[in-house]
């Protein structure tokens, strides 16, 4: 069956940027040439190029979808006025979606050192995006009298950072379910947060 | 002057350790050669043998001095038998040792993948001897009724999650001292920690 260009790109585009994913995770950015990436989607270097204009763009193309795919799917979640819920419902989604992309998480950390400075800027933008979601319901819930911690900003850094360490020691089929993970993390979240 | 081969390698020695440290951190594991290194101490390539085996072995050296050191500097903090005094230290003693030491936290973190198995078991032990550390604390803790967290362990890891966090954003002369850094930090841990 012959297939369109069009339809060949839609597939090999997607490739190229797994391939590129998993190959930049495990050996690092600066370690991985495009040839080795072509290789490992099995085209001609040279056909890369046809899918990307550089590495550069791919490594930025990978950290932006990420950031992109972050904020929509917590834009999705269900909405209250109430901040004890939405920080509770932002522990459980952010647990959640980061533990089903390791690779991605890794490089978002690793590799900001490699964007160049525009392509940094525009990352570090989405980052503060999710964050400031994060801040505005600890404001909420420091006008309301629920919250009292003495810094919001550092407060909202310190609560993704303890719960992104989930992802260096959580594996599938452990000693606790992600359901109890998720528990005894809210617990000390809205301990560390509450009046 | 003539030197003696003693001095001159006590000398080499760590420079080759502090380019090799330099190098890592900003360009990868990976993506360094001891050609490179050399380069940056200004050796000859094969001079480089003389004072390490290989590429292996100074990234485990680096990894595993920066472990012994922690412990060690940990080791020397006044212990005493009051937990939540205990845990204050803890906070302010990790935030101070590894804001000191970025090269060294983002290598730690980011190149266990490029050890061997071997290695990154000695490594591992190390690192969960230093949380072994945190978690008696917690444990005491509970023992006494002052914490209450359904699993030190767990706790543990979110505590020392939580603090590294504060070598992603914190830059000296910045909004905050270090002092409060430190003391907005504690407000969260002690929180998130007590009954």
């Amino acid at each position: 069956m012959a297939r369109t260009q069009g339809s060949h790109s839609d597939i090999t585009g997607p490739r190229i940027r797994q391939a590129a994913l998993r190959l930049f995770a495990r050996h690092g950015y600066a370690a991985v040439s495009m040839r080795k990436i072509a290789g490992e989607v099995g085209v001609q270097a040279g056909a890369l190029y046809n899918y990307t204009p550089d590495k550069q763009s791919l490594l930025f193309r990978l950290m932006r979808d990420h950031m992109q795919d972050l904020l929509s799917a917590y834009g999705e979640q269900k909405q209250t006025g109430d901040p004890q819920d939405a920080l509770r419902r932002f522990v459980g989604f952010h647990i959640r979606f980061h533990l089903q992309r390791p690779d991605e998480v890794f490089i978002a950390y690793m590799e900001l050192r490699n964007l160049t400075p525009e392509n940094f800027a525009e990352i570090e933008d989405l980052r503060r995006k999710y964050e400031d979601g994060l801040e505005a319901i600890l404001r909420e819930g420091q006008r309301a009298g629920i919250f009292a911690v003495a810094d919001t900003k550092i407060a909202t850094l310190a609560v993704i950072a303890m719960l992104n360490g989930v992802m260096t020691w959580y594996r599938a089929g452990g000693r606790l379910s992600l359901d109890e993970v998720e528990a005894v993390y809210w617990d000390m979240v809205r301990k560390a947060m509450t009046a």
